[in-house]
């Protein structure tokens, strides 16, 4: 299989036996956070006020195959499309089935979603980003464990633009060290501001680095956004049921610690899915941040757009984009459920399918 | 199997060895409508203005075994436990996943819920009772393919007060001649009080019986309630990728006639589960309804209270309640899924357990 292993290869190798011919969920976790807006932070969105639909844009990608809230499919500002079209074209393929659920978002996709009782977050300067956290994880562990049940595992996506601004925030407060190493959509990853932005919102708490360690709800709802209250819940409740793939660049491990600090020993049977773009990244550090605290196993979907005939694509192998929507862990679970049958090459042309298709190009 | 074939011998046998040992994921479908604030039709709530608040309960109730919205459990005037009671009982003893739509309700479950854009229905003396019908629906067949994907079968069960007064309405309009032969949760069943009001709803609309034989979209939208479009397209939905059992009384007969106005082929793949005290009503025929357009199996669960300790249980042999929460589907679920192993008196012992504990019974 095209699936590279970047950390603990004894239990990833066992992770991939465990989900190889199974059939998985796929949940699709979207949420907003109006940190996205701070100018030069996320390009998850043709400009910052736009990042408030791309969730629910991604979210009827991967239902409707079209998007509804917004004309076309996300794009950065550079017109990449959204990691999304990756993540519709492999699910299709392998005829893997969709739920998605709301964390809490500004604009409700036009396509069924599990609601938690959460809303879209606020800019974490303030030091109070998130509402109502504790609650948003009960419901979402109930939900975990309940789809665990009808699935052999699940795979569980994100869609939040600032995503990983937010995923510094938490780790700071939990006192894991992510500074430099947490990923950007931006060619350029703007690290300084990050940095910036983590150390206004911890101050405005009255927090400081590693002083929220035993109280992960409190990072959440002061420096966090929504998605990774409903995410570390789903995670919860489905590992006590089945394995669960966590499908997402450094975002997770913000999520990781998350359990860790709420129950690690969800974290047995957990591993993390994502990209090659991401593993291999040298401006971010995903492994780095994961050994700090835990063990799970990281794999990573080889996917190469090189020899793609589209520069919009093969402009990914330039560190654009990387991830998002579940990509690479779509990917993999993809691979896995066929056996080997589904390659990369044949994940590229069904991608370069719907790329024209989306695009418009004839 | 404790379970009684009403309709269709043939195929009914051949849906309970399709679904024996089989893993299901059973649906609560909640709704709301104005129409069962009329005085005198429904009994699904303590007095008619807490009907808001029974099928949020009920969810709850399925979900975490208590509900939230409420204290206790909703109750009948008389104090007749939900049906609901029964539902989470057996999933419970067995084992079976549950996920809740919100067909449209008033009142939020405070537990995971699908959203489909849907909301509370209008008193259909109004004749424009339910909004946003076709955009439902569609949602709906969307999450119902997806939910059959993962599933080996789906259990569809629902929660409205005053459900079986908007199935005579659509019925009605469909063409069916359901007068006199819907159930009824009270002791006496309102029959005439019915009639009334959906021929009022039916002349508000300027429709008429049979009028909306070829537009049920419409019939849902004058004389119709929420839940009913969420049913459909999830059945139309589950049964193009596996077999569903439609759990409920004669308010499923509506949702068969919608199905098989919009889509007939889905009907091939689906049944009727409910239980022996609807089948055997001398005041409703659930049977008599469904041969005027369609030959689905109808199955009963033959539960039997008669040997009760508690009189709160025992009532339920008299005739009340009958039904509801998709109690007579789940328990031949659960039955189902266990091969056997499952008895009525097993169940029995289980809801009282539960009966006993939720009202406070030493």
């Amino acid at each position: 299989m095209d699936v590279l292993i970047a950390n603990n290869e004894l239990k990833a190798k066992a992770f991939l036996a465990e989900i190889e011919g199974k059939k998985p969920l796929f949940i699709a976790t979207i949420a907003t956070t109006e940190t996205a807006k701070i100018p030069g932070l996320s390009a998850a969105g043709m400009n910052p006020d736009f990042t408030d639909f791309t969730p629910p844009a991604d979210a009827e990608l991967l239902l409707l195959g079209r998007c509804k809230s917004i004309a076309g499919v996300p794009i950065t500002p550079d017109g990449i499309p959204t990691p999304g079209l990756i993540t519709m074209s492999v699910l299709r393929l392998a005829d893997i089935p969709v739920l998605v659920v709301n964390g809490g978002v500004k604009v409700k996709p036009q396509v069924p979603y599990v609601d938690l009782g959460g809303s879209s977050g606020r800019d974490i300067r303030s030091g109070n980003s998130v509402d109502n956290v504790e609650e948003v994880i009960e419901r979402a562990k109930i939900l975990g464990e309940h789809l665990a049940k009808v699935s052999d595992y699940l795979v569980i996506g994100e869609s939040i633009p600032g995503g990983t601004t937010t995923a510094l925030g938490v780790l700071s407060a939990l006192g894991v060290d992510a500074q430099g190493k947490v990923s950007s959509t931006l060619p350029q990853n703007p690290h300084s501001l990050k940095a910036e932005v983590v150390a206004a919102g911890l101050k405005a708490a009255g927090e400081k680095f590693g002083s929220l360690k035993n109280n992960p709800v409190k990072a959440i709802s002061c420096v966090g956004d929504p998605m990774m209250a409903a995410m570390a819940g789903l995670v919860i409740g489905g590992a006590r049921q089945a394995p669960v793939l966590m499908a997402g660049g450094t975002q997770m491990t913000a999520v990781l610690a998350i359990i860790n600090a709420l129950e690690p020993k969800a974290l047995c049977n957990v591993a993390v899915g994502t990209t090659r773009w991401v593993t291999k990244d040298k401006n971010s550090d995903i492994c780095g941040i994961i050994k700090q605290f835990c063990d799970v196993p990281v794999l990573a979907a080889d996917l190469d757009f090189g020899p793609s005939k589209y520069p919009g694509l093969r402009i990914y192998e330039t560190g654009l984009v990387k991830e998002g929507v579940g990509a690479g862990g779509a990917s993999i679970a993809a691979m896995a459920k066929l056996g080997g049958a589904i390659t990369k090459d044949i994940l590229l042309k069904e991608i370069e399918r719907n790329y024209a298709l989306l695009m418009g190009i004839k």
